[in-house]
């Protein structure tokens, strides 16, 4: 990207996710902030995600995905799922199945349940369009966690002005 | 959308943006929450608008896009480009022309001019890809506008639990 253009992104308002998959008797979560609805009926998410991460083959051949919506008590899980890292990531956090088998973690304000209905492909990332077939609110007095506030779980927060870090 | 879901959406964060359009000789601009980052490099944007808006048949005709961020300082103007209106909304605001001729408002924090480059039907709206080529930053110190702090410039508003309402 252009040098002139990086601080521009900052500027973009995103929220911060831990996407859920399995398949293949696996599963796999990951932190993501390029997450936004894209329909209103039916209910739809759109998900950016790069194809050279783990947990996307598992997303393809599922077919679905959980989208579970961090609060501004959730840094640390913010963290925890956006950090590469060797071990099982979900060993140490509560979570249950969604009906499709990916993971709900059951301490998120709200997570949906997504159905893969599209894909395109969008430079290094994959746009993946989900159709909510079900989902829950889990915590009613919780206010989402934007991503200008989780400085550096991943490498987009370089993209980040100094006005918007914590 | 079943009501069991339609409370979750709340969780979701959305930022306010006006996107430019320009075709035909005419030129249009309105506001919108469901814009994302989709990839780094080459850096792109994610808009999902709906195809029955004026401006969708002169974003398809002319091929491109402003995205004009919003900050807290912008909900007058993000409630003046959300409102149908049968007057030209853009008569009674500073803008100029981006490079493809869309309007970038000169009070916004930063603009993206963003060619079309992929589209994908994504239920009641259409996902329309942008790879950005231009932009600029207008205002350092402003902070990004959340779409829960304007409630009401059209029908998602509905959408939003009364802990995220104004």
């Amino acid at each position: 990207m252009s040098e002139k253009l990086l601080p521009l992104f900052g500027n973009l308002t995103h929220g911060v996710y831990v996407i859920g998959v399995s398949a293949m008797g696996r599963k796999n979560a990951f932190t993501a902030a390029w997450v936004m609805q894209s329909s209103f009926d039916p209910p739809m998410l759109a998900l950016s995600i790069n194809p050279a991460h783990s947990s996307y083959p598992l997303l393809v051949a599922g077919g679905c995905f959980t989208v579970n919506a961090l609060g501004k008590q959730h840094r640390e899980l913010a963290l925890h799922f956006g950090t590469p890292r060797k071990e099982d990531k979900l060993a140490s956090v509560n979570w249950r199945e969604a009906g499709c088998g990916a993971p709900v973690l059951v301490d998120a304000l709200a997570w949906f349940e997504c159905s893969v209905v599209g894909e395109l492909a969008s430079g290094d990332h994959v746009l993946v369009l989900g159709k909510v077939v079900d989902g829950g609110l889990l915590d009613v007095e919780g206010i989402p966690l934007n991503y200008s506030e989780v400085c550096g779980f991943d490498s987009s927060s370089r993209l980040l002005p100094d006005k918007m870090k914590p």
